[in-house]
């Protein structure tokens, strides 16, 4: 049943990292809670880094 | 006064489809709920397919 | 696939009501984007209206 | 046009705190956008404490 | 710096559960992209049963 | 510990908008509601216009 977003700035993350945030985080779901996998979507929002703003800046893309 | 998000995966959505979307949606919502369409606001999220996972895997973009 | 979010002022929406919404909004999608109902989620969010702003100022409940 | 989201942990924000970040965030938004008030939207969730988690952890409440 | 949003069914999920989650979501993150856990945010919505459809259907809360 | 996401159409925000937007939304949370600008996050969202509608229409962005 669950649905989970992750919004993360554009860095380059790769198919790869998306493929594992996916199964990682579907996998920490079902386990935790008990939910059915078929139902559990991962959506993933890359946000330009001009876009995502922390202590009132514009974020860098150097920091994490 | 209801908002509404639509998230598909980005797989050549039309504009007509889009237009047709807004106008069911906001039609809906009047009408079940009594709301003035002029606040009404739909918006369609594009998620690209490698970013939308269901059942722990990335999506394909074959299967529906 | 489709994700969708509804939100509205929590104004005494019935169950009834949400259940049409519901099965509004997926026949809709499900017609217009050709997407499988079984994957289609629907989440119904209810804003107490003191939590709503339109205009500058909070929403008073009695406008629609 | 624009629509914000506001996300705070649920800590006694009052009426007029909420009324405050309304108008202040409209007016943010008509400034330096240039977008019409009327259909700017503003809303607030507030989230129990023990639903956000920064640093892996429970939020607790007392640092902020 | 990612933010993830986690909507499930508001069906007991416990405070204990909550942390669980927390801690997993920020490990595989901060593991995955290298993220700074400082500045990664976690925010669970627990989801009323009947504001929640799939397949055109208010979610009944006995089927995961 | 706010998290402020901002959604508008894409018409040509310049960063600075933006950099003014993250800004000034941030000050906004740390004055009235007494909270940490170094864990505030403001995400902007930039939706293209034939995804935004009011009124039961796609937005024609010539409008605000």
């Amino acid at each position: 049943m669950p649905y989970i977003n992750i919004k993360v700035t554009d860095e380059k993350v790769t198919k790869e990292q998306k493929r594992q945030l996916i199964e990682g985080v579907t996998r920490l779901v079902v386990d935790i809670l008990k939910k059915n996998p078929k139902t559990t979507h991962v959506v993933i929002d890359e946000v330009p880094i001009e876009n995502w703003g922390v202590d009132g800046k514009q974020y860098s893309g150097t920091k994490k």
